[in-house]
């Protein structure tokens, strides 16, 4: 029996690894958990799963629900997601909180010598070194829950690190992969929320669109896999069948391939090293697919792809610029207060005007991530 | 440094074998391998190898050889086989000789505990009680060579076989995949040989053709991996890209992928459980090639491949029978003495007029593969 603690359940990743706590009550035990305001989906997740601690967004959300669970410990704000991950019952963290808020209460769960299993990609861009040279320190795995990354993890089994020759992420190429960067011109939040494979939240569906997503998924891979950016390369697969590859020295090409399901990698990250039965999983059918397509990336086309790439290789406070700049033009967007190419277009100037810090502690990165949001706010007043 | 026996040097697999072992000198020893009657070929790895032993199929060219080679032993004919099968210098046996010659040989290799790298499916197909029951009684691995079970074995790597859901051979179609079953009739045996992907001796690409290929695949993939029928299915895949796939029970795929080249196999087995670099390897480029085409495969257009399934389903001799009247039969249509369609003719009337053994023993094997032969030979007198 696995014993979990959960931050962010109620979002999209948090609510399937819910779905699969849910699915395999003889393995896992959630014995704690944090969401943000959605109080409706945190009362079922108590009813259905009996955890020991909840922690929410707000007091008044936490006051209330005691009365109503008093045998359960509530917290709230950024002392409970602390409390959450550090919960003394568990051995396995899921980090599926979005942005950078995330970041101390993984540092926090590593030193108490938990596994990490992280869909927060943030947390590994903007601090990845810090992360990692923890994780090393403590002795503690750190799991992928994207389903790239999962992919590569999966296509590593039983191989030599030393022997990948690549690590090939794979891109379904978002909402406008069909339009020309003139037409992004004029595109809605509503076009931009209409992914074409994958059921996923509205932040990430737009870093789809952008590429950003992929960006952060290439910085993510290289600190994960500890791989130099030459060797990550991004592919354009828009049935989001292969969920990436890695290629060896012998010239073998080992891929994951399925149909979407974020259940599947969340699912990996907490039944590894097994597998279980996915309950309710569709097997993949390539014979009805029929055909799978493939194309080289365009820099020009997705230009936050390119300066994701840009950041990766600069390393050091940037990473933390662009990704804040990233999370504050989104919210922007979906605000309809800029274009959809406003955004890259922010985080281009942002990155431009930055002072680059390398191997920055803690506080730096949190310092740069609310001074990029401020400045980003502050450009569209 | 890994010492190695190879039967069957100068066949299609034989000589890429040599090519690898010549690559990589640190790596491989050439210790003995027997040849057939292409006496050039042999004094070419004679030459450039330096081995103990070599064994050809007649007298006459074995002393020829001791001549020019005094310093080198020289053997002929079936016991030759042998003799370089368990040469006592060699840690691993790679059997690259076509059709069921190299049963005996195999197992004696085996109980002299050498590491199996396995090309000669007829082997496993007709004697894959024997092999098997062998290799675990001496604890010895049976390693293979064909490009679809290497691609199934590297995609099994790290994993626990009890979760394997189903293992998908893929099957270019071979030369006539284009053609209806109609226009088969008047096939020539140029059009056979000239196939799509892969580079190979005329009685594969024949096998490729008809797909009784993919059926012996079918029950080697049975016999290695310890899989029933029902969970080994056949995908059309025209591009021969993904060599093959492993379907678990979390509805993961893992697959093996590379540009076709029959010594990424060979090297694997030879090199397993590390990989070594391809010297000359292409590299795959999923963007250049564009798309990858699946379909599923038809029992009645590929009639050959049904009647290994039924063959392998029943078990016994019949497979025996059904390998060796392929065998003889594919030999008279090179021949023009029957047509293409007639293969599986000759094939189903065999399998129907057979009297079944099951579990039989190796006298029993080769009685029923030599009296099937003449029975085909005489069907066309």
């Amino acid at each position: 029996m696995k014993k979990i603690s959960l931050l962010g359940a109620t979002g999209s990743i948090g609510w399937q690894t819910y779905d699969i706590l849910r699915s395999h009550p003889e393995k896992f035990k959630l014995v704690a958990f944090s969401a943000g305001a959605n109080i409706e989906k945190t009362r079922q997740i108590i009813e259905h799963l009996q955890p020991e601690l909840v922690s929410v967004k707000a007091e008044q959300d936490a006051i209330t629900l005691k009365k109503d669970y008093p045998h359960i410990e509530f917290a709230y704000g950024e002392k409970g997601l602390v409390d959450v991950a550090t919960h003394p019952d568990s051995t396995v963290l899921v980090n599926a909180v979005l942005g950078s808020v995330g970041l101390e209460s993984t540092l926090a769960a590593i030193r108490m010598g938990k596994t990490i299993a992280i869909a927060n990609k943030e947390t590994l861009v903007t601090a990845g070194h810090l992360v990692m040279s923890e994780a090393r320190k403590y002795n503690v795995p750190i799991l992928p829950v994207d389903s790239e990354h999962s992919a590569v993890f999966q296509s590593m089994n039983g191989e030599n690190p030393k022997q990948i020759e690549r690590i090939i992420l794979t891109a379904s190429g978002g909402s406008f992969r069909d339009q020309s960067r003139e037409e992004l011109k004029n595109v809605t939040v509503k076009d931009a929320l209409n992914h074409p494979n994958w059921s996923m939240g509205a932040k990430i569906t737009i870093d789809s669109a952008t590429m950003m997503n992929k960006g952060l998924e290439v910085i993510e891979a290289h600190v994960l896999f500890n791989m130099p950016f030459e060797k990550i390369d991004v592919l354009l697969h828009r049935e989001s069948i292969i969920h990436s590859l890695v290629e060896y020295d012998d010239t073998s090409v080992i891929a994951q391939l399925g149909t979407p399901d974020m259940r599947v990698p969340i699912q990996y990250a907490l039944s590894y090293p097994d597998r279980l039965p996915l309950v309710g999983g569709k097997r993949l059918n390539l014979a009805q697919i029929g055909q799978l397509h493939f194309k080289e990336v365009d820099f020009d086309r997705y230009r936050a792809l390119k300066l994701a790439y840009d950041a990766g290789q600069a390393g050091g406070t940037v990473l933390t610029a662009m990704n804040a700049a990233n999370e504050a033009a989104v919210a922007l967007f979906l605000q309809e207060k800029i274009t959809f190419l406003q955004i890259e277009e922010i985080i281009e100037q942002i990155m431009n005007d930055h002072n680059n810090i390398l191997l920055p502690d803690l506080e730096t990165i949190l310092h740069v991530d609310s001074e990029t949001r401020k400045t980003v706010e502050g450009m569209v007043k």
